[in-house]
């Protein structure tokens, strides 16, 4: 099973005060750019893999989604995702994506935001996705970016003039990665570019989309300390089709 | 025009002494895994971005390919290319990448090995390369990798335990880099990696392959100082195909 580092009460007590909690699809910076990349929602089947607080399962019905299914490992995120919805059309399970089963063909859209790093067996869970969709259905997804997950010990290093680089080591090295991250010992599972890429060529994905996310500049202009995000890039977005 | 750094007469000295120049494709520990992209060779009409010293025009012939055009934008390269092949079905042309015309059809392999970098015109390129190919062609090349170009002053940093990094910054500002690389002053052109996989495919390639290289666990035990090699990748390999 994947670390259920949600229900770390320390962790989840961090993860509660972002500002992708509080405020949130608005309060995270790369959601425009994802949001780009999904279809028109209307009577869309939507799947949600690490649904968290349940802002996507409730921006999808809003734009006309006809069911949306919510799929989370930790139970203190389901509970709030519960309480903050009132939509017969929406519905929360608790799922381990390691052992994620999925009904066949039963999705137009599998949507995942920052998920799919903390999941060891990436292989299995795309075959279990493609399985799910229906015949031309898609996969829009973020990870934390290859970039971002490799060093052993990663952060900013800043030098005598301010300047910021971010350190890189064991790029080509994957598995899992130990960090401290709201809590300690916060579990993710590092890979390459190449190999997310070839994952999904392999389950039977056309790759549509790649994108290594970095703000715009009106973002910068409205938030300074966002320009950092362009000395590396911190997310990867995805847009995947399912192959007949 | 790109800047003819080969012809520099320091630059070309010090790459003269390179293991790739003097033991050919064998001297390049990523020769065989960009070999295993390319295509059976028996028959085909290749033509080569960035030739060099020719080694690459003449494998292609020793492994039955029909003809070949080998282009480079250094005079000192191609004339010692020229000195070192007899071979009627190899031409030798001097060609800027950022003004190359090719014959329509014309072609059913292009290769290029670590030259796109220095290309700012990459689109436009790209799009010769495309018409130059014939339905079904195959375009098989290396460059240095994003993580290796993007880095304002590239390099390692080793701490006090002798661990290496490798630090970033400025990976999403794509444009030119000037680096001092056997002379002062190399410009390379820095671009994302997902810029590479959207440039391919707006110029109607499908990628079908995508390598950020590192070597294999026979290279390292045979030559220890390429373990560092792992901690980033220093090349990109890719393969893509003409789009009907």
């Amino acid at each position: 099973m994947t670390q259920n580092i949600y229900d770390n009460p320390e962790f989840f007590e961090g993860y509660s005060r972002l500002g992708r909690s509080v405020q949130g699809l608005e309060g995270a910076a790369e959601w425009p750019a994802l949001r780009a990349l999904l279809p028109e929602m209307q009577g869309l089947r939507v799947v949600d893999l690490g649904c968290g607080f349940g802002w996507f399962c409730r921006w999808s019905r809003e734009q006309g989604a006809a069911q949306v299914l919510g799929l989370d490992v930790s139970e203190k995120m389901l509970a709030r995702a519960r309480a903050d919805t009132i939509d017969q059309q929406i519905t929360y399970q608790q799922a381990d994506m390691e052992a994620l089963e999925l009904p066949s063909g039963s999705f137009d859209l599998a949507y995942s935001s920052l998920a799919l790093h903390y999941v060891g067996r990436l292989d299995r869970l795309l075959m279990i996705v493609h399985a799910g969709l229906a015949p031309g259905g898609r996969f829009v997804f973020s990870v934390e970016h290859p970039i971002y997950t490799a060093p052993r010990q990663p952060g900013w290093t800043t030098d005598g003039n301010g300047s910021k680089t971010w350190p890189i080591d064991a790029y080509l090295v994957e598995g899992p990665r130990s960090t401290d991250w709201l809590t300690k010992g916060v579990i993710k599972q590092h890979r390459t570019l190449a190999t997310y890429l070839r994952l999904l060529t392999v389950s039977g994905f056309a790759v549509r989309h790649v994108e290594e996310w970095g703000p715009t500049d009106e973002q910068v202009a409205a938030r300074p300390e966002l320009a950092v995000e362009r000395e590396r890039p911190a997310f990867l977005l995805v847009e995947a089709l399912r192959q007949p």
